[in-house]
C-alpha cells in the first residue's frame, strides 16, 4: 500500500462505541497522521438496519458483512457490536480475509481467545483489545508491552463501574443493595437487568483477560470464581465501615507457589489501600511487582468516547506496527498450573448472625482457633435478626476459614450462613 | 540480521539503573523472546573505571565508547548514564551510527530534545525516553501511544519523590522544611545536594517532556517557571490543613485559548482530588482530557529496577516496532503559542503576615476586592511572626491575586512578603 493511500477502517458496529470511533478517527486523522505518519479513513459500518442510524455520514453504513471481508483496503476492523454470535464468526473470517481486529468485547475475548488469538496468528495479523478492559484506562497495553519483564505477581483492580457507583452508594448514604442499585438505574450506571454486572460475571471475564496477559497463560472465564454484591448485605458495609473498611468489589489475579488463581469477590480495603478512595462509576487496576512495587491506573471505566479512545489506541498500534513481529506472539502461552482459592491467604471480615446467649462468642472463637485462625478484633451489635458477631481476623488460609464457618453454621445458635469478606492486602508500602 | 541472531543492547553507564537493566534483560530474556519473537543481549556497557564494579559478568565492562559505536550488531542502545555532557555527544554518536537509543535522561532531553530527536529522525533511528519521567510508571507510553486523538488538556503531576517524601513528613508529623529535608537525607530520599528536587527544577524537566508529547509542540525547559518547596513554611502547610487541604508539589501543563502553558508550583489539593492521596516517595500523574475525562497512573518515580523496567519497555518497544515508521514521526511537532501563566484561573491560598491591629483585615479585603478577587474564606491565627490572615479566594486569574499581593505587601501593616499558593482544581467529576 502507497504511503499516500489512506489506509481504511471498518467498524462492526455503529452504537455509542462505534459512532464515538467513527467521529474521534474523523477529528484525530491530523494527530494519527502526525503520529504514523499514515492517514486512516472509517471506509464502512456495519449494522442491522441503517435507518437506525440517521446521524451516520452518507454511504458508511452497510448491512452487508461481506463488503468489509471483501474490501481488501480495508487493513483494519474495528469490532464494537458486542455479543458472543454472530460477532465470533464475523471476526473469525475478517482475520483469515487478512484484517487485523480491534476488539472491545470483553464476553468474546474471554470465552473463544484460544481460538480467535490462532486464527490471527495463522493468517499474520493482529488482534488487540485494549477496549475490552476498562475502557480509557491503557491497562492491556501497559501490562502487554510495559511490564514484560516485570514479574507482575498480583493485579486487583475495581474494573466494573456500576457495582463500584452501588457500593458508593451503600457506603455513602446507608442504601440498601436493592435502593441503591434502583438509583444506578435511574442515573444510568446499571442496565435494565444488571445481572451480568452485579453477580460479578463482567469483572470474571475482564481479570480472565487481565491474568492471561500478565501470566502469560490462558486463564479461562469459567476458571475464575466469582461472588458478586447481589447478595451484599448493608449491615456488613456498615460494620466493615465501622472497623475503617470500604467495601469495594474486587477482581483478583495471584501467581504463587508457580500456579496462577483469579477471582471476584466483595474486600474490605483499609484507608491506606490505594483502591479505597476509588469511588462512584470510576475503575482501577493496581498491579504488584517485584520491579515495579505497584502501579495503579485509574479513569472512567466505560462511556462511548472512553471505549472509542481505547479502541481507536490499538487502530493506531495495528497501523504503527503492521508488517513487524510484536506482540503477534502472544498466542504462545505457556502451561501454568492453579492453585486452589482455599490457599489463598488474607486477613478476613467474619460476620456471625447468633442467638443473644452466653457463651456463644466463645463457641465461635473456639471454632476459629481449632481451624488456625487467630482473632484481631471483634464487635458485636444486636440487630433485628439476632446477634451479629464481627470477627476481624489475622492472615490465615481462606480454606481454613471457610471450615471455621461451616462448623459455626452447624450449631444452633446459628441463625444464618456467617458472611466472610477477605481484607484486601498490599504487599508493597508507598 | 537473521531471527535466531540476537539484538544486541548495549549500555552507556552501569550504575544502580545499568546493572538492573543488564540483570532483568537476562532473567527476562524468555518472556522478551515470547512477546517480540527475537532473542536479546547485552553486549557492552561503557563505564568510566570497570574496578568499580566488580559484579559484572566478564567481558561486559569496556572505557571504549567506540566498541558500542562501531559495533554493527548493537541496534540498541540504553543511556542511563546521566549528565548532559558528554552525554549528549555520546547518543548523537550513537543515533548517526543507525542505533536506537533508550534514555533515563531527563535533563539531556529536556535540554536537547530538538537536536536529539532531529538527528534520530535523519538517521531512521528511534529515540524513546520512558524512564526519564517516573520511573516504572508509563506515562510517556500512555501519552504517546494510546491518548493520540483524545485532545489532553490538562496534566497534573507528582512527579518529584524527594519533595513528596518532605512535604507528607511536612503534613504528618509537623516537621519544618529544615528537619523534613533531613529525615529524607537520612533515609536516602533525598541527596546530599537536593538542590535539583526541591527548586521544581527536575519536576520541571520532567513536565516539559510530557507537556511536549501531549501538545505536540517543543516545551523547552527554560519556558517552564518553577517554584520548589525549599522556601515552603510550615505554617502554610498547617493553615492549609486546617482547612482540609493537603500541601503537594504540582507539575501542570494546559492547553488552552489555543495556547499551552507549564510550570511547578506548590499546590493545595482538597480530599476529593485522586492526587491528595498519594504519599511518600510515590508518583502519579492525572491526565485529562474530553474523550477520557481523567486517567491517573501512580507507582514509583524513581529506583534502579523500576527505572530499568521503563527502559526495557523501551528497548522492547524499539525492537517490536523496528523498521516501521511507528512513533517515529514526533519530532513533527506544531508550533503552538504560548499563555501568560498570569492568566491562568484557579482558587487561590493566601496567607498575609500583619501586625496586630484593627482595620487591618478590611484593608487587606478591599485590595483583594479592588482587583475583582472575591473571598471564599478568612481564618485568622495569631502567631510569633505577627497576625496570619489565611485567606481561601474563589476562581480568579493569578495575575488579579498577584496584583492585590502587590498593594497589600507595600502597606505598612505587612509584615512579610505574602504568600499564595493555587488550589489545585479538577475539571472532571468521577
Amino acid at each position: 500500500m502507497a504511503a499516500s493511500d489512506p489506509i481504511r477502517i471498518g467498524l462492526l458496529g455503529f452504537g455509542n462505541v462505534g459512532s464515538a470511533v467513527q467521529r474521534l478517527l474523523t477529528e484525530g486523522g491530523e494527530a494519527i497522521e502526525r503520529v504514523t505518519g499514515q492517514r486512516v479513513e472509517v471506509a464502512a459500518a456495519l449494522v442491522r438496519d441503517p435507518g437506525r442510524h440517521p446521524e451516520a455520514p452518507p454511504g458508511l453504513l452497510t448491512t452487508d458483512f461481506a463488503r468489509l471481508r471483501d474490501d481488501p483496503a480495508i487493513g483494519v476492523v474495528a469490532e464494537v457490536m458486542g455479543g458472543v454470535e454472530p460477532t465470533r464468526e464475523y471476526v473469525l473470517q475478517l482475520l483469515a480475509a487478512g484484517k487485523s481486529v480491534v476488539s472491545a468485547n470483553k464476553q468474546l475475548l474471554s470465552r473463544h481467545g484460544d481460538e480467535l488469538f490462532g486464527t490471527a496468528e495463522r493468517h499474520g495479523v493482529q488482534l488487540r483489545f485494549e477496549a475490552s478492559v476498562c475502557a480509557a484506562i491503557p491497562v492491556v497495553k501497559v501490562l502487554r508491552e510495559s511490564m514484560i519483564v516485570t514479574n507482575v505477581h498480583r493485579i486487583d483492580g475495581i474494573v466494573n463501574g456500576t457495582t463500584n457507583f452501588i457500593l458508593t452508594r451503600m457506603i455513602q448514604s446507608g442504601a440498601t443493595y436493592p435502593e441503591a442499585l434502583a438509583d444506578a438505574q435511574a442515573l444510568g450506571y446499571a442496565e435494565a437487568d444488571p445481572t451480568e454486572d452485579v453477580t460479578g460475571a463482567d469483572a470474571a471475564a475482564k481479570i480472565a483477560i487481565l491474568a492471561s496477559i500478565a501470566f502469560h497463560t490462558r486463564m479461562r472465564l469459567e476458571e475464575v470464581s466469582h461472588v458478586g454484591i447481589d447478595r451484599l448485605d448493608l449491615a456488613d458495609v456498615e460494620h466493615a465501615a465501622e472497623l475503617g473498611f470500604s467495601t469495594k468489589l474486587i477482581a483478583s489475579a495471584w501467581r504463587a507457589d508457580g500456579g496462577v488463581a483469579a477471582r471476584v469477590h466483595p474486600c474490605l480495603l483499609g484507608p491506606e489501600h490505594p483502591l479505597a478512595a476509588v469511588e462512584g462509576a470510576f475503575n482501577a487496576v493496581m498491579l504488584q511487582g517485584r520491579s515495579i512495587r505497584e502501579v495503579i491506573l485509574e479513569g472512567p471505566g466505560a462511556g462511548g468516547e472512553e471505549t472509542a479512545t481505547a479502541v481507536i489506541g490499538d487502530v493506531v498500534a495495528v497501523i504503527g506496527t503492521q508488517g513487524t513481529g510484536f506482540l503477534q506472539h502472544d498466542v504462545h502461552y505457556r502451561d501454568v498450573g492453579r492453585f486452589p482459592p482455599e490457599r489463598l491467604q488474607s486477613a478476613c471480615y467474619l460476620r456471625f448472625t447468633v442467638d443473644d446467649t452466653p457463651g456463644v462468642l466463645a463457641q465461635v472463637a473456639q471454632q476459629l482457633a481449632d481451624h488456625n485462625v487467630s482473632v484481631a478484633q471483634v464487635v458485636q451489635h444486636a440487630r433485628e435478626d439476632g446477634v451479629h458477631i464481627v470477627i476481624l481476623t489475622h492472615r490465615a488460609a481462606e480454606g481454613d476459614v471457610q471450615a471455621a464457618l461451616a462448623g459455626v453454621a452447624e450449631k444452633p445458635f446459628s441463625r444464618a450462613q456467617p458472611v466472610l469478606l477477605p481484607v484486601l492486602e498490599r504487599s508493597a508500602p508507598a
